[in-house]
């Protein structure tokens, strides 16, 4: 039975770690920078340099509850999220760490499926996951398992991205329906069974994103997760001194999750997202950036949600043309969504 | 009251997130890469690399309990621990990643200690913790803090140092008194009682590393934490397939750790060490290795313990000049050492 789940002795520094580390960790990740076994990635530095490129590196502690959900597992999102916060960057994601906690009593076959799932997803972006570490805590000192990520990649000399660049008059995108992730883990965790059309939309996004890279006038993106995309406005417009202004009628939103939000008073716009981008971009790129997304499945549903203006905050332009200013909310609605 | 302890808020993305990150983190971490407070830092990659330089990247996450202990805290251990293994590898430690997994319910003055604690050491090493995250998960579902580091540094081209260079006669060299910090915290964890001089090694090895740089004939070498001694020495036998043959009379362990250990049938060589390494070199360089250590006061009581021989496994050479072999624990005694 104790090999049937994870044991103090797994996290140990013993025998029973090496095994954990070669039988489930080195077997699904298995790479030449694994398989040296040192206590550091070894990389090919002068490879990735050339004249004037800037690494990038993002870390992200993944928690999620439950770890298993529709569209996804913790391993694909530790994977997607981290990859996508370089993406955003303009970075293109090449290595990865993977450092685990995990809970005394959690099944071997359950960290075997996301460990699994991580690897799969690893190699669907063309990412080594180099190195990593593993630690084991007792019953009911951590829930089940957690997953640090952390990665690299290399941004070209000519992507200048970030907030810094953002103007009046730019041009507000999303690349498609807002909150999808964070309605199906609500769904699941409070079991609402509200049907099986909530489907978080992790995914990786780099491949909707390296077409952009070619694109004058973009100015900035990012990737939606937790607080959503108000969250994120509201980062640009603290960032910028400007204002956000977006159409409530243009918000791309899906019928599944527009109706759970209309039953428990959420809104879509503070929901977290594992997919989708919003972009600032000055206003003649705009239909450049919107058919480069479109041609993509992960962007089929991008469209234009407002402007940037010389006012402040984030102001959304209601049914009637009403403009109000939307607060950020003091805390998501729903913990542990990522 | 809300205000003085962690709550689900601080880990939403909203604005008590922010606050806290501006609060806690930004404050302590200061630097121009996470002031721009984009979500990848951005690191001048050409500047790090010259011909044939490779990038070392590490990752860890710390469980430690208690938090804080004699000697350390978990915020100093998660920065010690990470770039000393990027120095173990002959890198010097540049910069680091920082990701929070806290409790509901802890004390924010307590975060703030163990910030300010990270931020210290890094500072001493000259070392930026460039970019950071931050979640909470209910009470019972983590120990009140586990801190997750990843670090890069730059190994020089004409370092080469790594298990595949172990050769027979090799000298083995330790750098100081074993297992002080594991019975540092055996001690305050089950309230031993032992006294004051029982007091965690934990410190950064990069400045006892550093002038190993320019001696040839150094093989490889390593930070002796969970596992202990033993632990390394069975990873370089099996990667070797070499003998690692010690001294029992030559190891150095402090009378304190001495005693605990007579006192509760556990041998210093499994315990845990925070700032102490274990060295490969050839036997002609054995003495300017041993030079070069005993020059740094975080060097001073290194010694050769043993030999590298022709055969296999980890031999321990006893008082009575009789050899036997030693076996790799299944598990270490103590859980959530690091």
């Amino acid at each position: 039975m104790s090999n049937d789940v994870i044991t103090f002795a797994h996290g140990s520094g013993g025998r029973a770690m090496q095994q954990l580390i070669q039988d489930t960790l080195v077997r699904h990740f298995d790479n030449p920078f694994l398989r040296r076994g040192e206590d550091q990635a070894r990389l090919p530095l002068t490879q990735l340099a050339s004249q004037g490129s800037q690494l990038a590196m993002t870390t992200d502690s993944f928690v999620i509850d439950p770890i298993i959900f529709a569209g996804g597992d913790i391993g694909k999102l530790a994977v997607c999220g981290t990859a996508n916060d370089l993406a955003v960057g303009g970075a293109r994601p090449e290595y990865l760490t993977c450092s685990l906690i995990l809970e005394e009593g959690l099944p071997l076959a359950t960290l075997d499926t996301i460990i699994a799932s991580m690897a799969a997803t690893a190699q669907q972006a063309k990412i080594e996951i180099v190195t990593g570490d593993t630690k084991v805590v007792g019953h009911g000192c951590a829930d089940k398992i957690f997953i640090n990520t952390t990665g690299i990649g290399v941004i070209s000399p000519e992507v200048h991205w970030g907030m810094d660049q953002i103007a009046a008059d730019d041009a507000i995108i999303v690349t498609g329906n807002l909150g999808d992730h964070g309605a199906a883990i609500l769904n699941e965790r409070e079991n609402l069974g509200l049907g099986d059309q909530l489907v978080s939309d992790c995914a990786l996004l780099w491949p909707l994103v390296e077409p952009l890279l070619s694109i004058r006038g973009i100015h900035t993106l990012r990737d939606a997760t937790r607080g959503g995309v108000n969250a994120i406005l509201h980062e640009f417009a603290t960032a910028s001194g400007l204002g956000m202004q977006i159409n409530e009628h243009a918000l791309p939103v899906n019928d599944a999750v527009r109706g759970m939000c209309e039953l428990l008073g959420l809104d879509p716009l503070n929901l977290a997202n594992e997919g989708k981008l919003v972009i600032i971009t000055s206003a003649q790129s705009a239909a450049a950036v919107l058919n480069a997304l479109q041609a993509h499945p992960l962007g089929k549903d991008a469209r234009q949600i407002g402007t940037v203006n010389s006012q402040s905050g984030v102001q959304i332009c209601g049914a009637y043309g009403v403009t109000r200013h939307l607060d950020l909310p003091y805390f998501e609605p729903l913990p542990r969504i990522c």
